[in-house]
């Protein structure tokens, strides 16, 4: 047993609690600068309220960006530029407020505006640019998620794309993780169905993946199967009523787990091939998960048997099921999900055609694709996603 | 499901990886102030490789005291006393190397270092003296556990006691929790096995009594399960087998588990009586626990049926009880455990007396209590230590 574990120091948790921001704020510092990943979360008078909570804190704010995109390297360097230009002084923090995509481009930006050997977050990029490491402290950071998808609060990395040349790369240090996280799962109401489909899966594919990556940890193991045992019920209800508080509560609880265990423990092909199908198909990242998974989960099973059993015999104690049932009933019970809300069985449905395959096999090689549990030959992962058309 | 959750932002744990010690230190500054809970790891070479492997990673120390019983208001103060004489400065951090004792005395000192309203930590105990608060950060802290029991390497109190008047209290803060714990299970190798027995039993009680307490949260109990299916096998062999590397490694891994628990969760009946044995029995404090942790449970069954049984499935998967049964195997294995590992059965054996009992009522109304999950009276408390005689 070796393992090194990093989550962030505070969590604080709750239905309504978003009105404890100002109180959370002010133990980080006097001014906060807002960076926002959703145009909605202006119009329905969320930041609004945000702004006036800290002010009645004795917290200045300033609403630096709204990018509603996943975060590009442009977008990235714009909005370093304007932190930099606000003229960053002590008692300085950043509240990221958003989906993955925006608590990604404030991670970034927290880190690139202390870190200014390069101009551009490209050089700092795992696999492209100049592969500088960050030197100095990011600023500090409080991290508000709306959605229950990525977990990207708990995370020590963020995902940052470009176009030309395209990819989809991480900036990761341990020292990016959040050093508060406040998860208001009232916030993730306003969420559509179909986002609320594709980001709930993208949390499930991180459970299971971090659950049976060859990086596997006990802490984050632990954290996976309560996730799993809470969203894999919940994610229909909350899709079918996005109002239902028990199944937003697990699902922003789960999401959040599967952010602790994947920055610890790493993940598999789903999360290898999502990348690709975000750069070279525009597929978004929950959804590309969501078709994946099930197709990674029977990919693995040779290897990793028992591990499905043990979850389907956490979730489900009565069923009395010998350990090749319990795993196969696991790859199903994905499947019947997926099923029924609306998660294409194809990529062909998401209008992925078999002349990209080989630009999907060489662009899914990163970080994540070294955490699957075996080894999967550019061979291999052209007959799957083959056969996945 | 509202929550808030504190941990150490960084774990490093693992077999011989306190050779590590020297970079991980220098994260936390230049020099290294070190408390120490035990004169054998002096006498061992222990604190000689510290202080050489500091040394090596540019990091100077000075070992400011080794206090090897549990720690007293006045070694709280002498020690504060100290560390203030070395000249505090920017880049100073304590290491707590010991058991929970050591480990105590240093976040103690730690925190009395930088708060500096009263001259004694008295006043700032909880249940006695003034009532003051910490106001300013602890110095950094970096925690070395050498023994698997009271996890106070993840936890944000610090227990503190007193002969005359005679008390045991906590000194609690969010901030006290250590920013980084080293956990090399190969110095608890030397622990002989009646103290693995006891400071065994110390981190099952935890792990135990955070899973049922009234403040349950989601988080902990993930780790207890996880903790409770490690420990429960483990420590009879590592009892049996002080050079066990498997039972030491889980017991180390279930006792910080069971630290992370209790910080976030609070405990029951056990912790709440252990320290009234310890004031007026002198019984050390894992002993104190371990006795009483099966008349514990038993008072607990009848409203948290429900968690036992959970505990028993998740460890024991393959037996196929109903609620009830699965519920006593649970209270029948800890006397088992107990017994096999010669923990008495009753208070008499650690010779409490009849005469004692109002005594050791009165001074169980601490924190702990307050976490069981049913209140206990004066009365039944006191049939309870009646029947244990």
């Amino acid at each position: 047993m070796n393992y090194d574990f990093f989550s962030p120091q505070q969590i604080h948790f709750g239905w309504e609690r978003f009105n404890e921001v100002g109180q959370l704020a002010a133990s980080l510092g006097t001014r906060a600068l807002i960076i926002s990943g959703s145009r909605s979360l202006e119009a329905n008078g969320v930041i609004h309220d945000l702004q006036r909570l800290l002010s009645r804190a004795n917290v200045t704010s300033e609403l630096i960006r709204t990018v509603s995109n996943e975060p590009l390297v442009s977008d990235v360097d714009l909005t370093t530029n304007i932190l930099h230009h606000s003229g960053i002084r002590a008692g300085d923090f950043v509240i990221g407020i958003g989906g993955g995509s925006g608590i990604d481009l404030a991670k970034a930006c927290a880190a690139m505006v202390t870190n200014r050997e390069s101009d551009s977050v490209l050089d700092y990029l795992e696999g492209v640019g100049r592969g500088l490491s960050l030197t100095q402290a990011p600023l500090p950071m409080l991290a508000i998620p709306t959605t229950a998808g990525t977990g990207s609060e708990a995370t020590k990395n963020a995902v940052i794309s470009n176009h030309s040349p395209a990819f989809k790369k991480s900036l990761r240090a341990n020292q990016m993780i959040p050093d508060l996280v406040l998860c208001d799962p009232k916030l993730s109401c306003s969420v559509p169905p179909h986002i609320t489909a594709q980001t709930g899966m993208d949390t499930i594919t991180q459970l299971l993946e971090s659950y049976i990556s060859s990086r596997a940890k006990p802490i984050p193991q632990a954290l996976c199967l309560q996730g799993l045992k809470l969203a894999l019920p919940a994610l229909a209800e909350a899709v079918e009523d996005g109002d239902s508080r028990s199944s937003r509560e697990n699902m922003s609880h789960a999401a959040l787990l599967s952010g602790i265990a994947l920055a610890n423990s790493g993940l598999g092909m789903a999360h290898g091939v999502a990348p690709a199908l975000g750069i070279h198909c525009n597929i978004p990242h929950g959804l590309a998960c969501a078709v994946m998974l099930p197709a990674t989960l029977k990919t693995n099973l040779s290897v990793r048997q028992k591990e499905y059993a043990e979850i389907t015999r956490f979730i489900s104690p009565e069923l009395s099921f010998d350990e090749t049932d319990a795993a196969q009933y696991l790859i199903d019970q994905i499947q019947a999900l997926n099923n029924r809300i609306k998660i294409p069985c194809t990529l062909s449905e998401l209008g992925v055609t078999h002349s990209q395959i080989p630009d999907l096999v060489a662009s899914s090689r990163g970080n994540s694709m070294s955490g699957n549990p075996r080894e999967i030959s550019d061979e291999e992962l052209t007959h799957i996603l083959e056969d996945l058309l």
